[in-house]
């Protein structure tokens, strides 16, 4: 029997590590076959706090995929961002709720996408439409995924549909939202340790646009400067990328999580994509009420570059 | 107030339409604000049948948009498929059904495509989803978009989704399914009254692929040989455009709606893309049961091409 596989973007965040968990389990219900949950990299300590909390289990680590698997995609669609091997492979479905871009397809699709805050968000959705039930550990880990991606429901990709997909989905989980919001989002927050080469690849966005390669990764934090202690040490990992992989930029945003702010580490020949806009003072800029990279910084760093 | 605009593909068939005034019926309801249809080409005979049989109105013609012009596509999403400025234009929708290539946008948009026989198939299940209720004159539409695409639920593009919305279509709109389809589909078929050129033009997709350029054409007819007798004088046509627009293919589908088979004239310098499946006499491939372009012969020139 041939074998469907879900993953997410590679550096997997919540949202695209329990959002494979839970459109497997979405997947294996429609098609009455099993359809296996995958991951590109290793989960971070907010998401094994969420798996661990609902009782899931980690998703199995795939580094390419052979020509012509079935394969569905969540949460992601630039090829870029996702397995080795995918320009060859078979997409059958895409979940997600990111622009379009770097993608397509040999056949016709089912691809859904949403203009919200959480690939979840669009999930929860689905179950919806297909009338299947949502057991708790989905909800749960639906929530912690549409948690994580708005930062509690702060950040401005926030949308009507994730606010009531909290709602309701809170209450199958049985949490209260923000008791368990908080502490999920904390657990998250220790970088120490981690190397600066780690912290640039806990959640790093890779971006190919006319032969201009560019990453913007973030982190979140509760204190700012426990991250900017270690600035030199990520500055040198940051050019050493940059030679490396050929970027023309590096934005590396580090996001207070509890103030809903975010100060940023910018390095590269293309630095005046983000300088135009934020002052750059010794390549920190810093950013007042920026939280979000897919809607607040991609779209600048895009209308410069 | 900025409007917005909703518009099919280029050399507009009955899908492309039906789905863009249903499109805009839908979207009106949801935002509380009108949305516009609009076609960007003349429409054929067939979709004059549907539109005048349930009395709706011909969208507007346009021949490109502004730049930061809101659109939302449906039946396509190929930029060369579509409308001049696409590029420049903010595509905030696209209900779809056909692969997605040449595809992108700068920020995240709702877009829901499904490998159904139909746009106007995914259309009724967003009225569904959203609890709009549909009027007759909509559900009309839609019924002959379907019919359309699917060749009344005959071609292979055909899913269980097209044959359950037809049902349910057919009732809301109270018309006999089969009577009212073949009356207009064979509305569709008097070709004599178009030139060459025009003919080469009244369903035509162009595709680029790796700098490769192919046009598969189609026409609907209840005799072949109708069509075949003017083969010389549509060659020729078919040599002007391969040479102005630069082609290196062209295939010209002549679908018989009543027997569900196919001739084509192949012609271009990869005519082999079509010849290593078919056999070519004199540029004539004859595939029985083939009327799917986006099923049958697609596939076959992309993996030739």
């Amino acid at each position: 029997m041939e074998e469907i596989i879900v993953f997410g973007h590679k550096s997997p965040d919540t949202d695209t590590i329990c959002s494979s968990i839970v459109m497997a389990d979405l997947q294996t219900k429609l098609r009455g076959k099993q359809v296996i949950p995958c991951r590109l990299g290793e989960i971070n300590d907010e998401t094994k706090y969420a798996l661990n909390y609902f009782g899931a289990e980690v998703p199995k680590y795939i580094e390419k995929v052979e020509e012509g698997q079935v394969v569905i995609l969540v949460d992601h669609n630039e090829f870029s961002q996702s397995v080795e091997g995918i320009e060859n492979a078979k997409i059958d479905t895409v979940v997600d709720h990111h622009r379009i871009n770097n993608f397509q397809t040999a056949e016709p699709l089912f691809y859904y996408a949403q203009p919200v805050g959480c690939t979840s968000t669009v999930l929860f959705e689905l179950y919806t439409v297909n009338n299947i039930e949502i057991e708790p550990k989905m909800a749960g880990l639906m929530l912690s995924a549409i948690i994580s991606d708005t930062l509690l429901l702060k950040s401005p990709t926030t949308t009507e549909k994730d606010i009531k997909a909290v709602k309701i989905l809170a209450e199958i989980a049985n949490v209260d939202v923000k008791t368990y919001g908080l502490d999920m989002l904390k657990a998250g927050t220790n970088l120490d340790k981690y190397t600066e080469k780690e912290l640039l690849c806990l959640d790093a966005k890779k971006v190919e646009k006319e032969n201009v390669k560019y990453v913007i990764a973030q982190v979140n934090t509760v204190f700012i400067p426990d991250v900017l202690k270690r600035k030199e040490n990520i500055e040198k990992e940051i050019n050493k990328e940059i030679s490396e992989k050929g970027l023309s930029l590096f934005v590396f945003v580090i996001t207070d999580i509890v103030n809903s702010n975010s100060e940023a580490i910018v390095l590269g020949e293309r630095a005046d994509a983000i300088s135009k806009e934020y002052e750059l003072n010794d390549n920190i800029a810093v950013m007042p009420g920026v939280v979000s990279r897919k809607k607040q910084i991609l779209p600048l760093v895009e209308k410069n570059i």
